[in-house]
C-alpha cells in the first residue's frame, strides 16, 4: 500500500507519518511506501517502508496532478493556512484553502479508474456562534472565519466528489489539539497548551482569559487515531454524510487546571499567570464549547474521556515522561 | 440607482426586470439604469430608466470584472446551470455555478471601497435527505447533486466576503417555483407546475408520483418579491447568517389537485393523467419536503399561503385571467 500525507510536515501530518513508521501497516494493510509532500521539506523517519519526501505548492496548478499521478492507495490532505494566517492574508488562505484543495480532488478525479480513499482535515472552525449548549451533529455550517469558510467548501465538495465515485472521501473536523507540543505561538488559541505545556517544561505561562472558558480539546494523539480510522472505515457504513465531528473533551480552563494541578502539582498550578486580554476572551467567545459527537462516536472514533489523560499523552509523547520539578 | 442583473434572460429574471421596469423604482430609490446580462441576450422591457444588455460567460476570467467595473449599486446574481444540467455535465455545472460566482464576488472585492448589495439566488436544493419532517433554519447543508453543492459552496463565500466588507450579500434560497410558465421540461420537478399549467391551458398533463408527495412552493411573484426584501433589507437586522430560506407553502401533489379542482373544476382535474414513473419517485423522495423559514419570515419574507393562490397568479400573470373551458 501506497501512502500519500499532503501536509506531511505539519504537526498532525509528522505524528501521523511517525506512527506509520512504527505500525508499518495501515488497518490490515502492510504499508510498502510513504510519500510525504509539503511546502517545506517534510522529516521522514526511519521505517519499514520506502519513503519520499516532495516539496510543491499545491495551489499551483499541475503540482497537485504531479504527486497523485502514481495513484497512492491513500491520500491524506492536512495541508491547510492555519486561522489566523488565512484571516489576515485572505488572498493566501483562498489560495491554499480553497484551490489547493480543490487542485487535490481534481487531480484525482482526472484519473480515469482511480478513487483512492482520502482523508481530509475539516475544523470546528466550520461552525460560527451563536451555538446551542452542545452542538449537534446535523447543526448548521456558519463560519465566522475565512478559514472556516474554506474547510466547510472543502467538505462540501469532499462529499460531492465522493457521492461521484470520484474518490472515496471521508471529513474529519478536529478539535483543538491539545497539548499542543513546541513554542508558545501567537494564535488566539495558544493558551489552551499553553497553560499546561509551560507549567510542565518549569516555565511560566500567561492565562488571558477566565477559568469559566469552556473549550472543546483531543490530544495529538487522539487526531493521528481519528485520521487512521478515517483512513481504514467502511465507507458504506459511513453513507453519504461523509464529514464527522470528531468526538473530543469539553473542560472548562478551570477544569484544566485542577487536572493539571493532579497530574504535576501545586507547584505546576503556580506557574500559571493570569493577565486578562479582553481580545483574546472576545475572540474566543465566538468559538464552539461543546459538541454532541454522535455519530463519529457510533463510527468507532475516540478521544480521550479526562483531562489528566491528555497531559498524561502529553508528558509521555512528548517530555519522555518526565516533568519539571 | 443602476441596477446589475446577472442572470437576466431566465424565468426569474426576466419577471424581476419587468417588475422593476413596472415600479420605477426599488425601495423608496429610483431607478436611473438597469443592466442586464446574461449568456444569451436578455430581454429589456419598456422602462422608466435607461437599459442596456450585456452578453458574456462569466466563468470566463475578465467578463465579471468588466460587468461590475461601473459600480453598479445593488447587483442580483442569478446565474446558475440548473440542477439536471449541473449533474450531468459535472465540469460545466462547476465552471459556471462555482467558478462563475467565484468571478463575481471577486470583481466586486477587487474594487477598491466599494461594497454594493449583492443578492444572490441559492436553492433548497443545497439540503439532503434524510430530514426532520420540517426542516429548521440551522438544519445542516448535506446536498445530494452538484448543483446543490455548488449553491451551498456560494453560501459560504457570500458570508465570507459580506462578514469581511467585500459587500453585502444576502443569500435565498428559492423553494421550488410553481406555476412555472412557458413549455414542459424535461425537469424532474416539472409535474409539479404541469399539473397546474397543462389543464389550465387545455391540455393533459402527465403525473409521475403518487399524491401524498409533498414539496415546498412558491409563486413567481413572490420568488420576484423575495429578490426585491432581499435587495432592500438592512443588513445589520439580518446579522452574520445571511443566508436565508424563503418561506413557501408545504403542499402534497393531492392538495395541488384539489385547489385546482376549486379554482378551475373538475373538467380541468380530469386532464391530468397519472402514469406512474418509479425513477421520478425516487429522485423526488430525496428532496425537502416542509421547512420551518422562521426567520425569513420574521424578516418580513412573504410567500402565498394556500395554492388557491399560487393558482390564481398563475391565471393572472400569464394567462391574462383566462382559463381554457
Amino acid at each position: 500500500m501506497h501512502i500519500l500525507v499532503i501536509g506531511g510536515a505539519g504537526m498532525v501530518g509528522r505524528k501521523l507519518i511517525e506512527r506509520l513508521a512504527r505500525d508499518g501497516r495501515l488497518g490490515d494493510t502492510a504499508i510498502t511506501r510513504l510519500t510525504a509532500h509539503d511546502v517545506v521539506p517534510p522529516k521522514l523517519p526511519q521505517a519499514p517502508f520506502e519513503t519520499d519526501a516532495r516539496v510543491s505548492d499545491i495551489s499551483v496548478p499541475g503540482a497537485a496532478a504531479a504527486l497523485v499521478a502514481e495513484r497512492p492507495d491513500v491520500i491524506f490532505h492536512l495541508a491547510a493556512i492555519v486561522s489566523g494566517e488565512a484571516e489576515a492574508d485572505f488572498e493566501k488562505g483562498s489560495r491554499i484553502n480553497l484551490d489547493g484543495t480543490r487542485h487535490v480532488f481534481d487531480a484525482v478525479r482526472l484519473i480515469e479508474g482511480y478513487a483512492p480513499r482520502l482523508v481530509f482535515t475539516s475544523s470546528i472552525a466550520v461552525f460560527g456562534a451563536p451555538f446551542p449548549e452542545a452542538i449537534p451533529d446535523e447543526f448548521f455550517h456558519t463560519p465566522l472565519t475565512s478559514y472556516g469558510t474554506q474547510k466547510a467548501i472543502g467538505e462540501l465538495l469532499l462529499s460531492d466528489y465522493t457521492r461521484r465515485g470520484f474518490f472515496d472521501g471521508i471529513g474529519i473536523r478536529l478539535p483543538t489539539i491539545c497539548v499542543r507540543p513546541g513554542a508558545p505561538n501567537k494564535a488566539a488559541s495558544g493558551f489552551f497548551s499553553g497553560i499546561i505545556r509551560e507549567p510542565l517544561a518549569g516555565q511560566e505561562a500567561i492565562l488571558p482569559v477566565s477559568e469559566s472558558v469552556m473549550h472543546w480539546h483531543a490530544s495529538p494523539r487522539a487526531a493521528v487515531g481519528f485520521l487512521l480510522h478515517a483512513a481504514t472505515i467502511d465507507g458504506r457504513q459511513v453513507g453519504t454524510r461523509r464529514n464527522l465531528t470528531m468526538p473530543g473533551l469539553a473542560v472548562t480552563v478551570g477544569e484544566q487546571i485542577e487536572a493539571l494541578r493532579q497530574v504535576a502539582g501545586d507547584k505546576a498550578v503556580a506557574r500559571i499567570k493570569r493577565v486578562p486580554d479582553p481580545v483574546i476572551e472576545g475572540i474566543v467567545a465566538g468559538w464552539p464549547r461543546k459538541f454532541d459527537a454522535k455519530r463519529a462516536s457510533s463510527l468507532g472514533f475516540v478521544a480521550e474521556t479526562s483531562f489528566e489523560e491528555i497531559i498524561r499523552i502529553h508528558i509521555e509523547d512528548e517530555l519522555g515522561g518526565r516533568i519539571a520539578d
